[in-house]
């Protein structure tokens, strides 16, 4: 078995309102960073898990996207995945 | 002025407790998915700024990450900054 490290990126779709994202640039104003035109805020989800090889962690990852970790509705993913050597911490 | 966009990425420090990560866990593991051995939830954050270049950008951003988007006592961040083709979407 290999461990995999996933890393997922869930974004609200660009037609969906992002409040998050509104409070957070009005909070960078006030701080003074007017230069910022736009933010939007989204998830992101480190999954390691042990698999035989990176097809699998992919088959795996893309399926636990479906069914938990986003809303399709109003949600975008996308991930990549990696050999696991917890070097990125 | 160059529209740039920052993704950036925070995460609980790797000491600090992340209930929201063993909740997903565990939620995956009742999915099936067995093989999964740790999940750490944290936010991504994308920004889109008016600068001179990317130099300038890196430094604001860095500030932004300071001074508001990551809480340096419990979470750690990384970004980087890209020129704002709106492509990725």
């Amino acid at each position: 078995m290999t461990a995999i490290v996933a890393r997922v990126i869930v974004t609200p779709k660009p037609a969906v309102n992002d409040p998050q994202g509104i409070t957070v640039r009005q909070g960078l104003a006030t701080l003074g960073f007017g230069e910022v035109t736009d933010v939007r805020v989204g998830k992101y989800i480190e999954v390691r898990l042990d698999v035989r090889n990176e097809k699998e962690a992919r088959e795996r990852v893309e399926a636990m996207c479906r069914q938990l970790l986003a809303n399709h509705v109003i949600e975008d993913y996308s991930f990549d995945v990696d050999t696991d050597g917890r070097s990125s911490k």
